[in-house]
């Protein structure tokens, strides 16, 4: 049936992997493309990358000016709820110092909006956040007595998916938008990575809008100051991966890891080892890669193409065999559950000047 | 927690049950309330109610000029699979002549909207149907020459309840409309019944509209011809009773009980019927009622009340105690899944020319 | 469809029902029935009623000798996460008790049955419960060195129901127990209750086993010490009532209105009082019932029929007409989640000594 | 949580795939394994490939002694309800053939399971297709005179798995088997696949039996025609694939893509056709695999590898490296609902002589 098989766009609105992609394509501007401000942080267990884009970074590496915050936390792939708890905190607070940075008043109303598709979980993560969301616009309208000091008003709103209402998304948010006039808007969705290990691990916040569907129809408009009139922060997490960025990843690391043992076999610490002994799983980096000479040894023709070439060889490769599924890990329940608890409880705390993301258990639906 | 405690209305929306309680509240004119026309029919196993009310009409009963079409169907109480499809039949033909009465032409554009909490189950009858609908606005939009004739184009939304998303459900709904534009839009919802045996069996088709949440709450808008300037028509169930409803029917039921016991002791038919042996269980109607005299003995002051006050006497006695209930069937799960799939067929059938319930199945998502 | 209107059986499975039902006949031996041991406790705002039965008790009573805990915690129904709490907290330490008193060693193995319809919302509490107890057993199991102290071995399993699985729900755990041989059962399952307000807010523990499907068909067998050899306990809410009930319970009420509202009219106090205006809803209790002269006078013959009587007629009368439904309040889904939530929290503090209910939700599933 | 992460097995029970591991391993041999007999079939647009294996077929390829029936079905990846409906009926007679061939009569009475965890999408597949089985035994046994003819008593479990209930899967069956003794037996699972295009696509059905959980834990037992004393049979379909195997089939699907390139970059009938235009998508075969020298130009020392070195050296990358993920297309939701559908439609079909699978949707729950 037709209208079931909505499209879930290969999104690369992962502005990490668009500097990545601008690094891999210009090796010589590694640390230092102009209009694009990077910044690491450790934040307990949680690591961040801020990047700023401005309008020159725009040109250059094709993704929208503003800001960018990263975080890197592997608690819910881990199942580790402590680590779940960290990543909710460290989200909240940075979520909390967006909003400040753009002026958003503790007392304006908000509006969180659940993009994606209920029906498909790796796309559910819009409407699995949004379902926890504490929502008081109501109390505030009613009952206006009864509210606590500490909570602002905020409405939340899961508009679906075109193929789904047969109405563009955006349309059906600008329609609330107009009606509701919010503060500012909190969109929540799922991603496409192109890395496997970014997938149900990497948090994005910006402050520069979102395309519901963006990438497959021009036609459809963006979520942003520019067309709603009020801030537009986005919050985005990859979900799903394709069978190239699987295969073409595991190509780099086979290249890395023959690298590896190459320059190893003749090592003399090396020889002292007892053979396939190794200290550790010492993680291959970009320094294992091994010289063009080798690359060809190794992997032939395949072994010294550029990323991009080799992406368009196995897409070229897997797309008419019918391949190049678009996948999700087979625990994608509880994997989709457990970080929308995290997307829920960091957006109730930064919203919420009561809430702590450590009592948000408390508020969530 | 307040949030989840969205109010589920007790609304008097059958059209049936205000000619009712006019007609309980002046005797006299039973037949004949002037500026009300109600016509009856059966149709195969379902019986029919028309009621026309004009202006004149309103003012008398309380209930919004326009059409009113009232099915009664048992095949979702008796879970027959043949009983529900004749339904849903029914229900699409008799929606078709209402479309067709308000020149809906058969190529316009329809919205349907799924009112209701998808968290509350016997108040999800909205969402649930909206589910199952064909919607295909987007596969014209996107795709025009390979829709089919035959189909029109329809989207479907569900805006949730005030309770959930903090916004007032009419806002959600304009908001949309003004950005979409349809033709026309039906309105699905579940009621509350004033009678035990509508719930699950009852379907009002109407073109006057819906309130969202109506009855409670003045300041929510209409959804109607007049606020939307299309035709609004209204698919009503209702899935739930109070207390009070189920002991005043009850009590009811005693009387005629009784009252038929009484008249029977003494007829000679019945001297000759061994006791306790009845032929079939001959249904209970208005003709069993004792006179007042015998009311008062069967069930005293009590007894003797008018309907209105003894709904009040129980209220009065029920609300303090923490009794009045808003109950439903415990098979709600099953009634619920059934009724939106009459509700759906019913709505594709109607709708596209090419579809007719019987291989609706095959359009139902 | 036959096989989908499985059987939700009307059970009187509350001691302390089956007490007044005894108490209502036979009102001169009220506090002082033979066998029958009641002690009353007030724990924090948790009522409790402790019922100890005996082979004479069983005898008169009709209620299996053995020793029954009630509680009374309505934080489900007010939708009060801190009294659900204290019912949890409470729960697991009634439970505790009764483990204790049947001298089940810490580290015995335990066996919770989740019984009821997992279809079936208002059927669904057994399957629900189960599906938060921390399941143990197969650490233990498999890797028995990583399983810290205060743990003991837990299985988990919901049977199901006959008309879904075609068997006989005793079969399926007496043949899940000969294997598994645990050292104890806990059966969690949803009742029905012979009152409105006892639903969703009384739970039941018992040393006594259960029917699955009980009173319906004798051919069923009771899971018990007797049958499996091992302590069976039972726990127990009432999640469903039917409408004799809600109307008998409603009629006692009306009478107890009348009678005080006649009371009162005559009392000095209450001349001085507006007319309308009560201070606060004092409860009605069993001594605002009038005597048979008033009781006649307000509700006729019906007024002056004994509880069993009273509701012989209400069936009789609804039955026929099919309105003798078994309902639930229609915030079900909510209530169901909750008392879930309730009763694998305690279950887990029971059962485990390094849980308790504060810390039980960072156990649960 | 420990609790949760059940483990989903890497199977590799496909026997079609077992047949060609070995014919990779000796290819000599291809078309003649001693005590394997290999017949295709086309059904309509189904492929049907037998596998008979005797006790020397087993040594030789390791995989049990039986009969193996595997369909290619694309009609769930395809969301081609037409093509749905025949893999259901030829689905459906395969297996009564297979009952045939072990002399079920057609009276007797089978025990469906579904093996599985419902709580992992992917893994749900045998819990989704038994709640659509038609369940008749309970209506034999309490109301023996109102069953059809054309019906067999049936019962369906769903055992659960050993992270969700504590208990080995097996001793669960075993217990229920030695109180309901059926008299056949059906598991339905989910597999893994070693192959991409096979995921979603295959069903496997044989006489063999099967192993909860098998592959992972010798200490589990299998069910079987050995253990049951009565025919097991195994329903499996592929739903999950790991990045193993997707990289693995990539680098074939490249060598093959670039021989036929090379191959056909000097034909002269190419020379003739505008670069880059090719006429459909030819399937890429074994025949455009190229010679070890263009083999080790295209992919150097990986693209000469065997099937089984490539895999293990990219299991050795990515393993360490947390990457060797199992996947599930993202389209998991809808893939599973409608594959087990067919199961469903095809064994209830199967079962009972009078269900086709044509009217099957009428018999599923």
């Amino acid at each position: 049936m037709t209208v079931e098989d909505e499209l879930f766009n290969v999104r690369t609105d992962l502005a990490v992997e668009s500097r990545d992609m601008y690094v891999e394509k210009d090796k010589e501007n590694k640390q230092d493309i102009k209009g694009v401000t990077v910044r690491d942080k450790q934040e307990r267990d949680i690591a961040l990358t801020y990047i700023d884009i401005n309008a020159e970074g725009e040109k250059r590496i094709g993704k929208k000016e503003g800001s960018y915050i990263t975080l890197y936390a592997d608690g819910v792939k881990k199942q580790d709820t402590q680590k779940q708890q960290n990543a909710a905190n460290v989200f909240a607070s940075e979520l909390k110092e967006l909003l400040k940075k753009h002026h958003v008043p503790a007392d304006s109303t908000g509006l969180v909006v659940g993009l994606g598709n209920w029906n498909i979980t790796p796309d559910a993560l819009g409407p699995m956040s949004v379902e926890k969301v504490l929502v008081t616009n109501h109390l505030f309208e009613l009952e206006h007595e009864t509210v606590s000091d500490g909570y602002r008003p905020v409405a939340a709103v899961t508009p679906g998916v075109m193929g789904v209402t047969g109405i563009e998304t955006s349309n059906i948010i600008f329609g609330i938008a107009e009606k509701f006039k919010p503060d500012f808007v909190i969109a929540v969705d799922a991603l496409a990575s192109r890395s496997v290990d970014r997938v149900n691990e990497t948090i994005q916040i910006s402050d520069t809008g979102i395309h519901p569907g963006s990438g497959v129809d021009n036609k459809r408009k963006e979520l942003s100051q520019e067309t709603l009139g009020v801030p537009v922060f986005a919050v985005g997490v990859p979900t799903v991966v394709d069978a190239v960025t699987i295969t073409s990843d595991t190509i780099d690391l086979i290249l890395k890891h023959l690298g590896r043992e190459w320059r190893d076999k003749d090592r003399p610490a090396n020889s002292l080892t007892p053979a396939g002994l190794t200290f550790g799983h010492k993680e291959l980096t970009d320094d294992d890669l091994p010289d063009d000479e080798k690359r060809k040894r190794f992997l032939g023709i395949v072994g010294t193409l550029s990323e991009q070439d080799k992406k368009s060889l196995i897409e070229e490769v897997l797309t008419p065999a019918g391949y190049n599924l678009m996948v999700t890990p087979k625990e994608v329940d509880g994997f989709m559950r457990d970080m929308a608890d995290v997307i829920a409880k960091g957006l109730n705390a930064a919203m919420h000047s009561s809430i702590t993301a450590d009592n948000a258990a408390d508020y969530s639906r």
